[in-house]
Parts: C-alpha cells; sequence; structure tokens
C-alpha cells in the first residue's frame, strides 16, 4: 500500500476553510494499491501464472457473490467471518470466502467432470486484520485444482510440484513443505484411544505444535479438553515423528499405526507419491510431518502446507491444500463424485515479501520516448509526433502543458526513467525532421520525419527496459 | 459465459437417486467464465491495457467494496442500483457501482494530485439484468483518467485518443464517437427558456433522440414534462446540429449560442480539442452532435459517448466518459481542486462481440508437449521428463493414468491441439533417449536424454502457436 511519490502529505481534511469534511476512508481491512505496488503485484502474478500455464491449466472466473446457500455449511467455525450482503429483495448473497467452494460449485453447475484449472482472484473475510502478521479482510488467493478421476497420487504429485516452482521462483527464501495424509491422522487418534467426538479438537491442539512446545500442547489436551493423559502421550510418540519423506516411512514401517488399515491405505499412497516427487526432482523439499493436521473439514486425503524457513522474512503458511473428494457431491444430489485435489497460494504474504526486498525503485509506468517542444507551444505538432509513435506501438508521452520550459520536460523524462526524448519546434516541423536525444549518453541526432520511428524502434528493441514485462 | 466442453449436459440435480438435493444456483445477473471464455477475455483485456500501457498510464488497484457513505450522493437516481452489505457490526459498506467514485476517493484520501492511471476491475449494479443487451449484475470496467491540473484540452485530447486506439485494436466494426459539452447543453437550455428546474428531466429526454424522433421526444418533453412548446421549438434548432466537428462548429458560429458566455468558452475548448485530435490523426472517428447529454451528475465539461455504426454487430454504447472537475472536491472540504478527464470503456459488450466473432476455436490451454507412455506405467519416468521441461519454461502435460493406452495419449495431444508428443518406455530409459513425434507431420526423431530439451525449445521458438500472447 504505497503512498504515491507525489502525494504531499497535507491533511486535506483538517483545513480550517470551507467544506470542513472528513477525508473519506477505506473500508476496514481494505487496502488502495498505488502504482508502485500494482508493478510488484503484476510481476508476482505473472511469475504464478505462468507455472499454471506451463502445467497446461486453463483459467476460469466465478463471481464475487455467491447464494448465501451455496456457502453455508462448509467454513465450519469461520463461517462467522462470511460476509453478507443486505437484503434488499430477491437472493441472499455472500462474498466469497474462498474459492475452493466457488470452485465446487462451478464444477456441479456446469456438469465438468474434469479439469485442471488455475483461478487468481480476492475472497473476504471478515476477521480482525493484522498488519504486522499481513491478514486483510480483502485478498488474492491463486488457487490450482485438477478434479477428475485419475489414477491414485498423479494428480497430487502434479500439484505439489507445482507448489515447488512458484515458491522457486518467486525470490522469498528457502522454504519446507510439510505433508501428510487426513486419513493418517484420523487413524493415529483412533489407535491412541481419542474418543470420536474429541478428533477435531484434538486435531486443532495437534496443529500447533509447529509453534507450541510437546508440554504446552499436551496441557491443552488434558487440562482443557479433558483428554486421558495416558493417550495424549500416545500420542506424543506418533506427531514427534517428523523427516526426510522416506525415512519416516520407514521408522512408521511395522507399527500399530501401519497395521491400521485406514493408515496402511494412507501411507500407501504417500509412498507413491514420494515416489513421483522423487522423479520430478522435488523431494528434497517436503518434510513428511505426522503433526500436520490443517483446519478445514473437506480435505479427505493428502495434505500439505509450505513455511518459510527463514523467520526474518516471513512467518506463517504460504501455501496450503490437499485433497478434497467429497465436496463437489455436497452440491450434487444423485450425481457422482468429482474427486479434486488443490493448492491455495497465500500470495499475499509473497507479495508483503516481495515488496519489501524488491519494491520501491522499478518503473510504474512504461513510455519509452518524451515528445517535447523546443519552445512555444507545438502541442498540435507533439500530438502528432506522440500519435505516430503510438501507433507503431511505442509508448510515448508528453507533458500536458500549453507551453512548457525544456528544463521541465527534462525532469519528467529523467523522473519517469524515460530513456529518449524528441525535440520538435518550429525549424523541425519546417525541415520535416525530429531530433531524437538519448538521455543516458546525452547523444543528439536529426532524423527524417520518415525514418524515425522505425530508428527508434529499433533501439528500444536492441536495449528492452528491465521492468517490461 | 461458454459450458466446457468436456461437460455433458446432464441434469444431476433432477436424478432420483439418493441426495436429491438441488442443483446450486449462481446469483442472478452474475456469470461463470469457462476456459474458452477466458481466452476470449484475457486477450481482449490485453489489448485494453496495452493501449493504456503505450499512453504511459499508471495500474491501481482499490477494493471491491467502499464506506456507504463513499458513494452516497453521487450517482442521482441510480443509487438505489447499489448493492449494500448487511450490517453486522461494524462499518457499513457497499459494493463499488463504477471505478469513478473510487478513483476520486482514492486521489482524496492519498492527496495525489496528478496521476495518469488505468484501472480494470469489476462493478456492481442491482439492474434488471439483460442478456440480450449484455447487461448483468457484475460486469467488467476499463476506466482511463488524467487527474492534475493541465493546459485546456490536452488530457481531454489523450483520453479521446485512447478511446479511438482501442477501438481500432479490438475487431468489432466501425463505430464513431459523439462529442459535446455539458457546458454547452446548460447554455442551450437556458437561451430556449427551460426553467432551471426542468434542465436534468429535458436533459435525458433528449438524450433519448439517438433512439427516437424528434417528434417523440417533443411529446414527452411537453406532455410528460409539461415544457412550453415553443421552448421545445426553439430546442429543436440546436439539438438536431450534428456532423463533422468543424463544420458543425462553424454552423454554430455567429448564433445566439455562440454569444452566450459559457457557451462560448465550451465552443473554444471544443475548437482547441478538434485542433489536437486532428493533429493526433483521429477527428475523422469524432461527430460534434448537441443532442448528445449523459446521464451523470458530476461531468463539468467535454462528455462523450462512442457508438458501433453496424447495428448487426452491436448496439447501444462502447464507451463513454468527459471531465469531472469537481468530484474529488466532494471529498476534500478545505483541500484544493483535482480536475480530472477520463473514459470508462464498456468492455462486457465489446467481449460479446468478440466471443461471437472471434470465440470458439482457440486453445484453452498452452501445453506444447504430452510426454507418454511407450507402454507399461511408466509414471516417474514421464514426471521425470515432465519436470525437465517444466524448468525450461516449456509447458508440458502427461495424462494422470498410470498404464495409459497410446491411443488415449494420442487423443488427448490432437484434442488439447499439442503439437509434440514425447514417448518414453523401459527401451528409451535404458538407452538414455527420448522419441520426440511431431503430431502434424507424423515425423519422428529419437534424441539423447541431453539434448532433447534444448531442440524442443528451438522448434517451439521457431513456430509459436497462434494463441501464445
Amino acid at each position: 500500500n504505497d503512498a504515491p511519490k507525489k502525494a504531499k502529505k497535507e491533511k486535506a481534511g483538517k483545513k480550517g476553510g470551507g467544506g470542513g469534511k472528513r477525508l473519506p476512508k477505506i473500508a476496514k481491512g481494505a487496502r488502495d494499491f498505488g502504482p508502485a505496488s500494482m508493478v510488484v503485484r503484476e510481476k508476482t502474478f505473472k511469475i504464478v501464472t505462468d507455472v499454471f500455464k506451463r502445467h497446461g491449466a486453463e483459467s476460469i472466473d466465478t463471481p464475487v457473490f455467491e447464494l448465501k446457500e451455496t456457502l453455508t455449511g462448509k467454513y465450519g467455525e469461520d463461517s462467522k467471518l462470511i460476509y453478507d450482503l443486505a437484503d434488499q429483495g430477491g437472493e441472499l448473497l455472500a462474498l466469497r470466502y474462498d474459492l475452493t467452494v466457488p470452485f465446487a460449485r462451478y464444477l456441479a453447475i456446469n456438469n465438468v467432470g474434469n479439469i485442471k484449472r488455475y483461478h487468481i482472484a480476492r475472497v473476504y473475510r471478515r476477521d480482525e486484520p493484522s498488519l504486522t502478521r499481513g491478514r486483510y479482510r480483502e485478498f488474492y488467493q491463486c488457487d490450482f485444482d485438477i478434479a477428475g478421476q485419475y489414477s491414485s497420487m498423479m494428480p497430487d504429485a502434479e500439484v505439489c510440484k507445482v507448489v515447488t516452482e512458484i515458491l522457486d521462483a518467486v525470490p522469498i527464501g528457502p522454504y519446507q513443505i510439510k505433508i501428510s495424509h487426513r486419513k493418517l491422522l484420523d487413524a493415529m487418534m483412533s489407535i491412541c484411544g481419542v474418543p470420536d467426538e474429541k478428533f477435531r479438537t484434538i486435531c486443532s491442539s495437534i496443529d500447533k505444535l509447529d509453534k507450541e512446545p510437546w508440554e504446552a500442547v499436551k496441557k491443552e489436551m488434558c487440562e482443557l479438553k479433558g483428554l486421558d493423559e495416558a493417550v495424549a502421550d500416545k500420542i506424543e510418540q506418533w506427531v514427534v515423528k517428523k523427516g526426510r519423506p522416506f525415512e519416516v516411512l520407514e521408522d512408521v514401517k511395522g507399527t500399530e499405526l501401519a497395521a491400521h488399515p485406514a493408515a496402511k491405505v494412507a501411507l500407501e499412497e504417500l509412498a507413491l507419491l514420494f515416489e513421483y516427487l522423487d522423479g520430478m526432482q522435488c523431494l528434497d523439499k517436503f518434510d513428511f510431518d505426522l503433526s500436520l493436521a490443517r483446519g478445514l473439514d473437506y480435505y479427505t486425503g493428502l495434505i500439505y502446507e509450505a513455511v518459510l524457513l527463514d523467520a526474518s522474512i516471513g512467518v506463517g503458511s504460504i501455501a496450503a491444500g490437499g485433497r478434497y473428494d467429497d465436496l463437489v457431491g455436497m452440491f450434487k444430489g444423485g450425481g457422482k463424485q468429482v474427486p479434486c485435489v488443490g493448492v491455495s497460494i497465500g500470495i499475499e504474504r509473497i507479495l508483503a515479501i516481495m515488496e519489501r526486498l524488491h519494491g520501491g525503485s522499478t518503473r510504474t509506468s512504461h513510455s519509452q520516448v518524451l515528445v517535447a517542444s523546443a519552445g512555444g507551444s507545438m502541442v498540435k505538432e507533439r500530438f502528432r509526433v506522440c500519435a505516430e509513435l503510438w501507433k507503431a506501438g511505442v509508448c510515448a508521452e508528453t507533458v500536458h502543458t500549453a507551453k512548457p520550459k525544456m528544463q521541465k520536460q527534462l525532469e519528467r523524462a529523467l523522473d519517469a526513467q524515460i530513456p529518449y526524448m524528441i525535440v520538435v519546434g518550429e525549424d523541425e516541423v519546417e525541415k520535416g525532421v525530429v531530433k531524437v536525444k538519448t538521455l543516458s549518453t546525452k547523444e543528439e541526432v536529426t532524423l527524417s520525419r520518415s525514418e524515425y520511428v522505425d530508428v527508434l524502434k529499433k533501439w528500444i528493441a536492441a536495449e528492452p527496459m528491465k521492468e517490461e514485462e
């Protein structure tokens, strides 16, 4: 949220004169993005989109609001964070809370049985904003999902690979992806003797192990949630298991967990996945971590969450997802299920880091040529030259001052890092020429009206600005 | 709103079996966009964005909702179409109705005195949806505005030029831009003897002259709105004036209107603008039309509206805008005004035409290579090859079937118009090679694992797919 450079920080609203109106406010937890932010944001979105496209993903878009009933019963406790629209007659609507439920609704409505799609769009949560934690009420998500009946773990492996490609492509430091399986967690609970009705709440205690020591989590489980201490101790022997994927698999082999029917299937799936990730040369980015729980109810298989390793750069999850095979079916009565697996990139955290590390000095406009008056007005002539450049696809501008001083025009070109200047005056018009200055070298050449556009285009093509996409 | 090709039109919700749930609905007046629509939409947005960038415009973004009070009193009668958010405690919010008021609010809050910016985003109106007229409740606008104190008509001329460049760039047929001046209209009313309190309502009658004959409009003015018939007759002599800009200027010269002080200034401004548009080689696209009124209250000077000439392609305004010098000041008490001029491109109508004329046969994914198994599973090996291609920036995919038949893989490549196929089998792995097929020519070559990526990259670079951006 950059304050534009040209802005002077006068508090207009507080001045005594006339109106006395308050300055307008922006909604809590929402942000304006000025040109400097937008350059970083667009560049980052392009990096992400390029990865999605490289994997053959198609793009879809859905409305910012859904029928209230579409969102109901999908988010558990977090449903209270949904933004409702006012009842103004007609349908009851709410702003989308994520891109996953609208995707499932899209698949159900349009009877799409298989698709590999990405969706980059804003979602809305009436959460308590926290600028330091990068939590807003309106924020972008970048989702990549594969829907359809496919061979075991093949789509899952590709989604995992996509996460690594994105996190490798955005320069935000080293990361690790924790990976586990929802059925493994359920089996763990079961063999440790956690009562069925406590599965969810004990899960959310376990999920805190990345921030709190075991003793604190155990205390919460036993004292706050009434878990038997012997059960908690049994849980401990499992949730501390984490590390290199194949090593943890080996570690679990032959144990009570490996013998549990559902866990056995989950471990076989994970073993297959690790093979595939090894084939894709990215297994080193993954840790098999039995303490990973993930909050959302709709996951049915694989789950994963990426975190940055350098806490000085940023903390918390920067990408997360998993398999959700039953969500589409919630929308389709007698219809068949559409199994899905996907990931949501926490792009706002990545953007905050990108802006901090890489923002600031970038150009915010694309002008390559400033068309200047040598003296006097020359407005019509300047516009004529601009139009010739625009027609040729060259980014050009002229100052919107009828009789500009050369000094002002030069300042504008230097401020905006515009590399070339074309100067037109009465003399040049008469002779059918223009003067072209290269501002970095201060070289000046006189070119005929018939050739200057082509010459400039060649110069520009030979030296593309690094800010250009 | 394309139904994805793979979709089978079975009505899942109407089947008898089990659940009996209704299929979910989408909000009235809103749309899903499938991959084929998205290709056309993204292509069109890029054309528009390229024009904006060519003119050195910067990009900004604002939240989808504003404080209710920010939107209050800006849209006149149309305020009833604003979507309010429910009062869930905290601020009262509403969805943005256009991009102009949020832009003015942005300028006021951030104390931006001058900026040339574009903004492509969705706006929301609780209007009666009309699919045939391309009217939706959620739709995109593409706005380009220049804010700041500049020499007369220079920013105005550039905005007009931008409109012509965009409408020339999107292949939707011939168009014309009607142009006039708000102050001229007010002066016309005044000298004809329209009472002050009837200015607005008579204006909106005049605005119908593009769809209705003079007699119908006169009847509305006199019978419905109680205008004196002599006054109506006087109006007629003015509003019928339209045509080539300099000719209409000439026509008006020496008349009562030209002598009116405010009209005199407006005519001088228009004369200057026409000179500039002539310099920019686009004056032929403009008609000076004294019947142009434009609904919104906030215009203070130049107004314009672009229409398609070929009614078989589409009807109605496809771009409109004008000068609004007082809007930012509505947000700033004692602060100084920030004069603005801008245009809003009616991109949904353009998109509807583009989809009709140019949609359908485009590719929706970017895959250039399908990595196939020669027989047996080869999943890990296929993923390994994919990963090598992805790393090199090549768009590649493999079918997510553990033991795919060659025929199925070939069908996928042909369906998705993927030009190359890499085939790996036990034999190839052993020899350290891959087979590369060019599907259009059915040629097949065997390449070593160390060279195939570079060879494919060269082939792809030499023959870029026309669907690529």
